[in-house]
């Protein structure tokens, strides 16, 4: 069993409530040694896990959620109220909650997938970016933990000069994902990869963390194995307010997941 | 008390529940003479006063919606559940419900906008469109009364051709909106006018009604008074979900709100 396998699995306690333990594989320390907090997609996998459960459908077609409180690492439960039962889709309510409060409210979609679908992709192909081993796996070295140690990110050079001092002055960011463990990507691997790009604001002078308000994404095909290549973007950024559009696209070259993102965001550029 | 303002109004019931009567002014025909069924928009509006009302804040910045249930014409309830309340946010559960049935599940964050806000608009231009004046009213008419008899659409022609057998091949559908009735863009009309336009993949070769699955918008800026105008563009169809996000622009050219729908489409291009 990998990781991200047993920190996502949940297990029946009845009447729609299932329990889980939280990984701090998964986490981010706040400072040096101090507390560690979870990643919102790692959050999103432990729910749709539970949710899918629930459902007489496979897949988490749509899951939108509100992220209310942080996460961290010990005991959870995730309490899935079925509210509608389709033949082609089902919904749902669910809570991914922690000592008594909820960290996750979300509503989520189920479905069946057919693997071998043939999409009609009728948008923009998606900026081109240099293959993994041209992209170097910024931090990885020093990580020894958590989620830089677990989850493999190759950055794309052309959207980090930000780092240097010269963000692209646009609203982006990309990066090729993988999991160390060697999970291949399925619908709960996508949920941590649709939610692990460094904000995209970073590129337009909005530096510092940008926590997740919202987050909605849509399961769009059943992804390949392999690398997985997620492209993130974003339109303004308001009051402290700033959205990110993140595609997901598998290693045969599809679609395979959409998302979009309401953050926090400084208020002012840096 | 214009016809928009009455068929939203909620009132409150006390414990979070409040009263609505939903009106057939924002309704289609099923068929000539057959049952009305409710624009989702609207639904959302009349959901969106409840969870406003339940909130200390003034605004619903995200609301993330499952359509489960066709809302008809007649009495409604909508049920509000505060998950957290927070200086910058706050958050809710809400449902619509009707006849003991839940016709949409949400989640709101609430929190309160500057009407005087400087956003940093940081995309692309939206794309050139004519004139009201210059876009023909399709359809109104003949309309004597429901959502085309209350809702002034006006159509950009170079995306229309799809209705004489010239679909533009992509997704893709741009109108100028406003109430009949006078009400000036508010959080409500623009909830309204995110929902409105005809499905854009209708431009790519799938003909039909496309039912919204699930709808999360953002609420970006607060909208001046004149017209709005919504651009509506798509991604990908498959196996009959198919993605469109709209994005509605005020009268002083501001980027007032962004949606994304996931919805059911024809399985094959027409």
């Amino acid at each position: 069993m990998t990781i991200f396998s047993e920190g996502t699995a949940v297990s029946p306690l009845g009447e729609g409530r299932y329990r889980a333990r939280l990984t701090e594989a998964f986490g981010f320390e706040t400072k040096p040694g101090g507390p560690v907090v979870l990643n919102g997609g790692y959050l999103m996998a432990v729910l749709m896990r539970a949710a899918v459960a629930e459902s007489a459908h496979a897949h988490p077609i749509s899951t939108a959620v509100s992220f209310l409180r942080p996460g961290l690492p010990g005991p959870a439960e995730v309490v899935v109220e079925s509210r509608k039962e389709g033949r082609t889709a089902s919904m749902a309510r669910a809570s991914l909650m922690q000592n008594g409060e909820a960290l996750l409210d979300a509503l989520v979609t189920t479905g069946t997938l057919d693997p071998d679908a043939k999409p009609a992709y009728l948008g923009e192909p998606p900026a081109p970016m240099p293959a993994p081993e041209d992209c170097p796996p910024r931090g990885r070295e020093r990580a020894k933990k958590g989620f830089p140690a677990h989850v493999d990110m190759r950055f794309d050079p052309a959207a980090m000069g930000w780092l240097d001092g010269s963000p692209t002055g646009r609203p982006e960011m990309r990066a090729h994902v993988r999991l160390e463990d060697g999970d291949e990507p399925d619908p709960y691997v996508l949920a941590l990869a649709i939610d692990a790009l460094i904000p995209v604001v970073a590129n337009a002078g909005f530096p510092g963390w940008s926590p997740t308000v919202e987050l909605t994404w849509h399961l769009r095909a059943l992804p390949a194995p392999g690398w997985l290549t997620v492209h993130g973007t974003g339109r303004m950024v308001s009051e402290g307010w700033c959205d990110e559009d993140v595609e997901v696209w598998d290693a045969a070259g599809n679609l395979v997941a959409q998302s979009r993102q309401l953050a926090r965001a400084a208020r002012t550029r840096g």
